[in-house]
């Protein structure tokens, strides 16, 4: 087997690896045992996870020596809750586990963010190791050190920064994954491109049939990905400027994730990030921000790789343009009463633009509503 | 009024100042729209605390132009759980406070912990003042970023690190202080001389009374205090080193207030902290690390100020050495099964002693033990 694509993730006293490729849930426990020596493990994983990808883990950790105990909890987005979270934190102290042993989060989004968490307070902070088993956990959750639950006022507002020691994203793990969960963590992949890197969206619109088919171009699009999310942590690790870029996509997708009230049925997250970052750039254009044949690529491409792009495409229809701007006018990243979008200049160019008048987002939502 | 006294607590990005002195409750609403202008606060309290300090604080804030909201919680370590945390979370995310907005804790050691826990993680990481309310708070809990709650398997067992803004500790808050309480406080106030300052050691036996009667003495221990623990929290922000030396008097600490099931009726933390004080001078004698008048000079001070320092001064008796040594090396800061104590070389000369013999610990427990 090749050896696997190694991304270095700069953050001083704080930086790490992600190793990317296939068979590294197999070799897990030799990889621990090298960079952290000595350590116990708690693997904290889904119920879901569990059956496809759990045996192969402790299959690895045994080999390498590294002991282990497990945790697994319900799947889905109601387990990032206060409740597991403690549930979690219990698990990992009832197995005496000290500081600098290590908890695992093999799963998606949702377990990393949620296991990740319990990582960064039990014991005020111990090792933390992410094995990502979707697209989305491997582009997006395993790079930046963010993690969470969800409050009753919103997703993923209560958490810490708690950056992993290791992120192992074995692209085996996502021949399993339904076509729906790729194309979704495909969105997050386009968004690298359509952020500050536009020879990477070119090369997406040229390749992207190789990145879902698999192999060296799918490696290589997960290695640009953390790439390009890795160099705008590492310039702002806490979210007080230029990491807002990320959310490129994110306020629009949001706002139509809450209008579905979260019903991954009708509308998961990259599904709304893909809209978002459409109506990013088609918004951008209307402001003259942005020529309209750069919006119509975008809308193109998420077309072509069969992702929803339009509000037309939300399956049951959606509340008012004046409901969704009051989901927008919600999100946290508003700001004092202001509406901070992430919009863009071209493919590859966005920016923060603040003070965005709320009227102007409306009179667009309006012009592009279904309704 | 004299201006307070500063102690700048040196983080680098971090770095905060705690002011000293009286007044400081009505002067608060000024001190924080100054220094983090715009910002509103939830205040954190508890009952006890609240109808003693609560309206000055209030009128304070009123007459700096701050905006406030205030949520009141039961007195008492049981505080400490995972279902106020939650409950102080939901409190700020429910006030729609913003990540710039600021989370105030008034009160005592626990008060503070929680609310710097609650603030280290809504919205990822909020502002947050301290208002320390007793003399333990003031000298111990003001200074180093150390937040959390208890577990079922031990105390402080979750939270994070999260530096205050700023410390506002008001000297007048302690003239309302039950006598047992202040003096439990000053057992951390005599640590800070026996860990690495002799001379601030010398200076407490010999004004110890005027520390004790309030004004300019008192302020000046509270100084000498915070500026200690600060120099020590510098080197060593996250604990990997040096910060181990402020739990000199701990482990034996913890292991008596857990023999006594947490019951303050019995031993409140900074009396057992001062029995642990005693016994880790007492035992570095045993050792031969330390001269015997050393250790028979600090049980005079802590028994002149009214302090209990051996094993015969808790009330209701303790379980045998056995007993105590199990509680002892559940102690969290047991690392990979070997036994880690603050030893000490004499008076201002502790150290951090690794892999001290369990059987040596048991043998000096059963000498010291009264029954």
């Amino acid at each position: 087997m090749s050896a696997p694509v190694k991304v270095e993730v700069g953050l001083g006293e704080r930086a790490y690896d992600i190793l990317i490729g296939p068979g590294l849930l197999q070799g897990a426990g030799a990889e621990i045992a090298t960079r952290l020596p000595g350590t116990r493990v708690a693997v904290v994983t889904d119920e879901n996870v569990a059956g496809a990808q759990l045996p192969a883990l402790q299959a690895g950790l045994e080999a390498g020596g590294v002991a282990h105990t497990v945790l697994t909890l319900p799947a889905g987005e109601k387990t990032k809750s206060f409740a597991h979270l403690e549930e979690v934190v219990d698990g990992i102290l009832s197995a005496r586990l000290e500081r600098r042993d290590a908890v695992i989060a093999l799963g998606g989004g949702g377990i990393g963010d949620l296991t990740g968490f319990a990582a960064g307070i039990a014991r005020r902070g111990m090792h933390f190791v992410q094995i990502p088993t979707s697209l989305l956990a491997q582009v997006d959750s395993s790079v930046g050190g963010k993690t969470g639950i969800n409050s009753p006022r919103g997703k993923n507002l209560v958490g810490v920064f708690h950056q992993p020691k290791l992120v192992l994203a074995d692209t085996d793990a996502l021949d399993t994954l339904p076509i729906r969960e790729f194309r979704a963590g495909y969105a997050e992949v386009a968004k690298y491109g359509l952020i500050d890197r536009p020879d990477f969206f070119a090369w997406l619109e040229a390749n992207w049939r190789e990145v879902f088919a698999g192999g060296p171009a799918r490696i290589e699009a997960i290695a640009q990905s953390c790439r390009a999310k890795a160099e705008v942590v590492a310039r702002d690790e806490v979210e007080t400027g230029d990491r807002a870029l990320l959310n490129l996509g994110h306020t629009f997708g949001h706002a139509l994730e809450a209008a579905v009230q979260y019903d991954g049925a009708r509308l998961v997250h990259g599904e709304a990030v893909a809209i978002g970052m459409a109506l990013a750039h088609r918004f951008s254009a209307r402001m003259n921000l942005a020529s309209p044949d750069d919006a119509a690529r975008v809308e193109a491409h998420l077309s072509a790789v069969g992702l929803p792009w339009r509000l037309s495409d939300v399956p049951g229809g959606l509340p008012d343009a004046e409901t969704l701007l009051a989901f927008i006018a919600q999100d946290k990243k508003v700001s004092r009463g202001t509406l901070t979008f992430i919009l863009t200049k071209g493919i590859g160019k966005s920016f923060i633009a603040r003070d965005v008048p709320a009227s102007e987002v409306l009179a667009f939502l309006k012009e592009s509503h279904p309704g």
